[in-house]
């Protein structure tokens, strides 16, 4: 019992709150990006998004798609599709009590390498930067998803 | 120890379970809601989702991509890209033992923002009212990653 | 105190772990197979991931959208929509101490029903299969949703 207490209160999952909360922050970025990216290119998703001073005709030629913009849009996504299972895998990883050495490690893997494939998806960087990176997030998920299976097993 | 037991035990966490349900259920009510728009307005995704005793070239015409429909699944997007950042932050904000009034202001707020930044959407009300919505609703998780960082930062 | 405690060692939360980890590899596995099918079907969503010894007439050609692609890519958000706030919903569910037998039911049902889910969806099956599959695991999220605001409601 106090074993369990010790995990929650333990630097594992400090270190996973903070690694959490800096990746988080980072994929939720994107959405400004994204608006930044939609005003600058005049590209816009919705009619009532365009200036008002403007006759409809002009407004629906803005609501168009842009190729800058869904770059942001795909980078944005990638990382819903892969932030937020680390995001549940490693608060279920922090909670099975690894060492801290290997939870630092499979933690800052996985920041630095979304981070990298942020800035090789917007540049961007020559194929097979992007999907190093990808893969380097991933392996980094599977491995702490294998500890949970072979510590907590219950089907 | 105890204040970590009493971290999860405490209002401030039945407060999150009780939020965090709400906008769960409230994000994946935009689905039946898709497939509601998807069969009145006859715009489907898939071939094998339209009427059994049609023509293949009728069955055709019905997949493609209607106004109403894409709206719908935008303003679902929009969700998945910040209710689910808010229920991360928040269960990590919530066992930081923040104050229970800070604790219920953020996370109404964001709540209410949600529900406001859907009304918007899909109404559609004339903007800023939806951006409004939008940067509330992140400024909210924004104040939370603060005090995670600010509490438990452990790089 | 002594309570909480239980709940996060109990078979309960165990079992979470292991369903959540299950269905979470499952969704993170459409990734892979989405490029595995945007290379077998030649069919890209960015310039640069097309071959180097290309023309650029030629690698633009490769940057189009392809049905099967986009059939996964729909598995893949439907996957985004409905296994997170299982994770979420699920996370809560199992800390309000329910019966073993009842929490395995849960999770066992919304498990299976994701995995018919996208068997339906990628053979394609004829619907209603995978209508079907959707709505049963809805249900069992909703369900444990209903547990939690009925024993945890704090507004």
């Amino acid at each position: 019992m106090a074993e369990v207490v010790h995990m929650i209160d333990s630097e594992v999952f400090l270190a996973f709150s903070t690694y959490a909360t800096i990746v988080t922050l980072k994929m939720m970025l994107m959405s400004p990006l994204t608006s930044y990216f939609r005003l600058t290119r005049k590209a816009f998703a919705n009619m009532e998004d365009t200036s008002l001073d403007m006759s409809k005709e002009d407004k629906k030629k803005l609501v168009r798609v842009d190729p800058d913009v869904e770059r942001v849009r795909r980078c944005h996504q990638n990382d819903l599709e892969n932030v937020i299972p680390f995001l549940v895998i490693g608060l279920l990883y922090a909670l099975t009590g690894p060492q801290l050495s290997s939870a630092l490690l499979h933690f800052r893997v996985f920041v630095v390498s979304r981070f990298c494939h942020c800035v090789a998806y917007l540049a961007p960087l020559p194929q097979p930067s992007r999907a190093l990176c990808f893969v380097v997030g991933l392996l980094s998920t599977f491995s702490m998803s294998y500890r949970i299976l072979t510590t907590a097993l219950y089907l």
